[in-house]
């Protein structure tokens, strides 16, 4: 890896620290260039604005998402093993946040949502995408539980999902308010009851 | 009302208003004095900070909302249509607040728990007692609905509270990011599932 690419990689990883810990607004361009270690010219040689570089932590950060969700999501365990495979992986990865950065940061999109959404259309829409295209991964593994008896028949496989994705928005606020990771620990036993699942199909003690 | 308590309520006005729009980080007391119509002097005669400021209008906000839900969490109607009656009230909020902001604005507390819990530990801790006490007054709902035999027997209550506030939470953020209140409409029929309630106490239709 060449000189400027380094400076590329190490504003990004600045950048997405930085925004973790204090949100988009407060931060200035020389900040995150202090932080990365790199002078402030290099700055506009890779991101023509805050917004660019914004956008930029965005896509790098949901690729590795997404990868990781069609990984857990698209293996061939049972459908409600799957659901439990990616809320295991969410409380682990903000735990394992919480070790590097000493307090939960939350989820970037969650945080970025909240703060963003009525300001900048052009991060708007892109979390819009995404958490449209997180909806459209879970919706899948709903409709295969619901196939196999394993969801309640009355279920709309849509909402569903989407209330899952907003049970993990709302569980991963209460981790960070809390600084609590725990805080995901049901979130698996909380679907089973949005998705109805039938007491037959539920594992045993749940 | 005098002459100095309007304009302590025009500054908790504006603040209010920009603190929805914008967040807490990006703001300046200066910024808020001239969104009041109010000299900066006046500021500090009523607030010792931006952040004393901060945290009066997270109080204000809280005595109005505490107030609301009692009401309607506390009337003689069925436990199970109290929370209805809670979550119509909360999307038709979001309804009006966008009326008036001309977008969804989204959950006051959850936006500063999303922008400040690891940077503010005042606003933290705060907000930590408010959403307690929301899950204290929706527990004392499904322990009602819970002993009247709606609500599933081996429903742990103060998950389910915990459940319920953190689906109010993602749920108002996806009305956020979508501009759109409808995104609340399912919150009841959802509770109804994390709450596991028998088919027997379900209203028809649901």
């Amino acid at each position: 890896m060449g000189r400027t690419s380094d400076a590329r990689n190490k504003i990004l990883e600045a950048a997405r620290t930085l925004i973790e810990q204090r949100g988009y607004s407060a931060l200035g361009v020389a900040e995150i260039c202090t932080a990365a270690g790199v002078p402030k010219g290099s700055f506009y040689h890779f991101f023509a604005s805050k917004q660019a570089l914004a956008l930029t932590v965005i896509d790098e950060h949901w690729t590795a998402q997404q990868q990781q969700w069609s990984e857990l999501l698209g293996s061939d365990r049972a459908p409600l093993e799957r659901l439990r495979d990616l809320f295991e992986a969410t409380e682990e990865f903000q735990r394992a946040g919480r070790q590097e950065a000493g307090l939960v940061v939350g989820c970037l999109f969650g945080n970025l949502a909240a703060e963003l959404s009525n300001q900048v259309p052009e991060i708007r829409d892109r979390l819009q995408e995404i958490f449209e295209a997180q909806i459209d991964m879970i919706e899948k593994v709903i409709v295969e539980a619901k196939d196999a008896g394993q969801a309640g028949p009355a279920v709309d496989t849509r909402d569903a999902a989407r209330s899952i994705v907003a049970q993990i928005e709302g569980r991963v606020l209460l981790a960070k308010l809390l600084d609590d990771p725990a805080q995901l620990g049901t979130l698996w036993q909380n679907s089973l009851g949005l998705l109805q699942v039938p007491a037959a199909a539920r594992p045993a003690g749940v």
